[in-house]
């Protein structure tokens, strides 16, 4: 791993590593942010995953997670949001394709070479942040629009990987808007029965492991009604008997201005999590 | 005034309008933060002035400080850098012309048309904020690395116009030093004693009022040697007898990431003086 970026904030360090990934067959770039605590023992990590059209530079920069991470101690990784780089297939428009992970392990060519997000995300990233770096093996996972899709479905498919989980304004269905539609298509093949494997409100229906989630969601997010429906995640939830806390916040868009806002008791939330 | 941006942030707005500037001859974009005060009365006004290359949404997508301003109930405004637009002069490289102000009234052409922040700053922009909005005329002033340069220099030159003034990494002798003497020679010409009316270290020592100066400062920032040189503001304080709290801080560089860290503080700083 070879660190690029190295800043002081908060008592501690926002890094950026960039390293080869196997399971992606690229390079690819995550921000690292060491609290004060991990200069004198392990500490346990937060993973952030960030939205369509992000690179790990988006959540470091904008949402002011180090304050609350430098307060709980809890280290917080955000990767970028797919592989990258001239040999990654790609496609026009912003929504499939670099910067459009979906956090699945695509089957489909051209992708499925490349574009395994879930692989690295829940296995070889781990290993390369606890091999690496003052962490500890308890993990805890959150995201913004895609990333919160993502954060739902990998701990949704990987009972007690993560010791919470929460979103901000997730994908909550893919598989019956038109992002989740049109990147499963592509990255999956047509059979819905796979493209239920990564819905989070299909996989509530099927979850052995009743972990909460939490879920904060703007209702004046332009994306609301078109892509995100939090209904059918609150649905979905209270027919399985899943635990779910979903809240909803008048006035509050899909930008960072909204992340920012309620990171501070998601850290919070997840350090409680991680410590208990 | 029109406003292009509203965001919520914080339980109050994230704003940017956008207005015509006299004193300036183009279209202006600022940024506005309204705290969640200002829904039910008057609130001071901090001004926060921007580096070189930022336009008004540097500050207000990375700094983190509506957090604070909604805590104590401050209006934050966050403009532009310099004049910019297609009927505006303009310079090869990111240190003179649009983006590259430093909050003077030029007096050289092709510049003294449109590039007099000073102005814009102080009188116009202050204007139009207490009239469109529920702001009281408390003022406040700080700034980053150029901005720093401008809160410092728009303090000292005003006396009584801002109730408290802080600086993050200022230009605290422009003359001395590359960045400030490239733009003091195209905006203001060939002549000494002219730049020394827009240096900090040279208005300490005839100030006539002794507001105290609070700056801030990374040990690791990459100008601090070459552009920086806050033992300039050290000296040119002690000589003067003016009050200045000069804190260094190991590790921390120029960027984003410091002012985060301490912005917390200015903020606190500020509004206390605005309330006394």
């Amino acid at each position: 791993m070879q660190r690029i970026e190295h800043r002081a904030c908060f008592g501690g360090w926002q890094d950026v590593w960039e390293h080869r990934a196997d399971t992606l067959g690229t390079a690819m770039r995550v921000g690292v942010y060491l609290p004060p605590q991990a200069a004198y023992g392990r500490c346990p990590v937060l993973y952030w995953l960030s939205g369509l059209t992000c690179t790990e530079q988006n959540f470091i920069t904008k949402a002011g997670a180090q304050r609350y991470a430098a307060e709980h101690g809890v280290i917080v990784v955000a990767p970028d949001t797919s592989p990258r780089g001239a040999g990654v297939p790609d496609a026009d428009g912003y929504d499939l394709g670099q910067g459009a992970g979906f956090y699945l392990n695509a089957t489909q060519p051209p992708w499925s070479a490349h574009y395994r997000m879930h692989d690295y995300v829940v296995h070889e990233l781990p290993a390369l942040i606890e091999a690496h770096f003052p962490a500890d093996d308890a993990r805890a996972i959150s995201g913004h629009s895609m990333g919160g899709h993502g954060a739902l479905v990998l701990a949704l498919r990987n009972p007690g990987r993560y010791r919470s989980v929460s979103a901000f304004a997730p994908i909550v269905a893919p598989t019956e808007v038109p992002w989740g539609r049109k990147a499963f298509a592509a990255y999956l093949g047509e059979d819905p029965a796979v493209w239920r494997e990564w819905d989070a409100c299909a996989l509530v229906a099927q979850a052995r492991e009743r972990l909460p989630l939490r879920v904060d969601q703007g209702e004046a997010d332009e994306f609301l009604a078109t892509q995100l429906q939090p209904e059918r995640l609150r649905e979905a939830c209270a027919a399985a008997g899943h635990p779910l806390t979903l809240r909803l916040h008048p006035g509050y868009d899909h930008s960072y201005y909204f992340i920012a806002t309620f990171i501070g008791e998601h850290v919070a939330y997840h350090a409680a999590a991680l410590r208990a």
